[in-house]
């Protein structure tokens, strides 16, 4: 949760009279989103979001996902969807900050997925493979294996009581990962984090997709491995095959994987595991523990890692169930 | 701003099964409210707002503040009405909190009010003070003149570096005001906490009241008093008799007031002052420099309170400019 710019009244209302919104009802900041700063808006036209880039979000990359989420919308992915100012432009400056208005989603993340949620991420998360494959622009991805050593070093020297024993697992596990990342595989934009609290459900059905403000170009099967460890382990850190099964199958109705994507599925995950893991020990070690913002346990991630690194076929994420 | 208390969809969805809402479309915490956690609320019904009372909002309060609500929207006073479960009751409980939901209301608060504010501030007061007569409940000011002396010295015994001189200004404040304050005047049921961000606006009307969670039984011309304290200094603490006009003679154009009330309205402007320097002060003196909440610099009101011990006749406050 976050609201961190406070926007005056008049601010605002200047702000609205480049866009076809009718007059401002109401406007409150919302708990939603780490990053950025998002509030709801009321006007005679209907309920929007509107969202201040803050510090993580680079600029440069805004019109990447601006673009992005307006090319999936296009395509019947259901994401927040970016509205133009009446010059055709939707992304714009407000406080002192990128800002953007966006379409109101509605739906809910789910705090406890059971297997229909995954299934329905299955679909949703190859239709958003397929809907992506002719967005034209490109954004590699900043954390991908090459970046993961660089931030388990800063990791590393950030912490006021470095783990010796943790810094040679992962310096052990850099090695492999380094050594055997996939160099091909089928690939496309990516969405890179799609966690339970980026997906909006209502009732059982999928309702859309946010945050895809990590989206990037890389492996189709790197965001399926990504998936596997948001969504498919229980809160002890045991994995559901059921669960990874009614994802990869509902995944494969729309786009079955390759031999060979099933084949490095473990070492994806692996990947996954790694990258979640190092910056949330990142931030673990760089936020003072009475700091407003929570801190995510890494340790989750240690768990989920060495359950991949006990994998020996990729059959074990219940492929063939 | 503040959500504290994380609800559960099951929770949630479970909760609304007892009002006629339809179904649930979305629900997000609002940074709105600082003694309570709100939430956007969207239904098949519409948008509302759902309210968990926390820490300082005293339970055996909420049944007052309820209906008092109820009570002044069924007169045409335009704040958050709060709804009924299908057995009739407003106040329920989720998340092991009380709560309620109350229909969404439009409009922003001020951040610089004008003098038109003002002058809508004051018919929306004397309108709320007149719905408010036959309201059948009552609840004690518990930050009245009697009180004001304890708050003053636990105020200053919780304080790291005590302020001497404050302290010496406080007590003689204190000894005046007790010997002074007026036992009879024209009462009822006050706001008693209305400060711009709890006054929306659309333009330059006023669309609504919130968060009457001080609400009680007290002077009338006190709540004017308040108000002359929140609205009618500039940013600077500098008195503009022109605003409070403003105020005044909208407020008796419907409630006009006795020759008591002008007579008395320095010291009631004076302990208006001095509740409100002495809860900012005890909230200083007991929040440690690195929380999360914003403190709330006491200074202002002890600048507001030397204005009002110079004022030597109500006629000042611009009665009959």
């Amino acid at each position: 949760m976050a609201v961190y710019t406070e926007i005056g009244d008049g601010e605002l209302q200047a702000f609205l009279k480049d866009y076809e919104l009718g007059t401002l009802l109401a406007f409150k900041g919302i708990a939603e989103g780490v990053e950025n700063s998002n509030y709801l808006l009321h006007t005679d036209a209907g309920f929007y979001i509107l969202t201040l880039y803050e510090r993580r979000v680079k600029a440069e990359d805004l019109p990447f996902f601006l673009s992005l989420l307006e090319h999936l919308a296009a395509r019947g992915i259901v994401c927040p969807t970016p509205l133009k100012g009446r010059d055709g432009v939707a992304l714009r400056e407000l406080g002192g900050r990128p800002a953007a208005i966006f379409s109101f989603l509605d739906g809910m993340w789910v705090r406890r997925p059971q297997t229909v949620h995954c299934a329905e991420l299955g679909r949703a998360l190859a239709q958003m493979h397929e809907a992506g494959r002719d967005f034209p622009m490109h954004r590699a991805n900043a954390l991908t294996v090459a970046d993961w050593r660089p931030l388990h070093e800063r990791a590393y020297e950030a912490a006021s009581e470095p783990d010796e024993s943790l810094h040679a697992f992962l310096s052990d596990e850099l090695d492999f990962l380094e050594n055997n990342w996939p160099k091909d595989l089928p690939s496309g934009v990516i969405h890179a984090d799609l966690f339970p609290d980026n997906v909006f459900f209502l009732g059982d059905a999928l309702s859309g997709l946010i945050d895809f403000y990590f989206a990037c170009n890389d492996f189709f099967a790197y965001d399926l491995a990504i998936c596997l460890n948001a969504w498919c382990f229980e809160p002890e850190t045991t994995f559901n095959v059921t669960k990874a099964h009614a994802l990869l199958s509902a995944y494969e109705k729309s786009r079955p994987l390759t031999q060979e994507e099933r084949e490095v599925l473990p070492i994806l995950a692996r990947g996954g595991a790694l990258r979640f893991l190092l910056t949330r020990l990142y931030d673990w070690n760089t936020t003072p523990p009475g700091a407003f913002v929570t801190r995510k346990d890494p340790g989750e991630f240690v768990r989920k890692l060495r359950f991949h690194r006990s994998v020996r076929s990729s059959s074990e994420y219940g492929f063939d169930l």
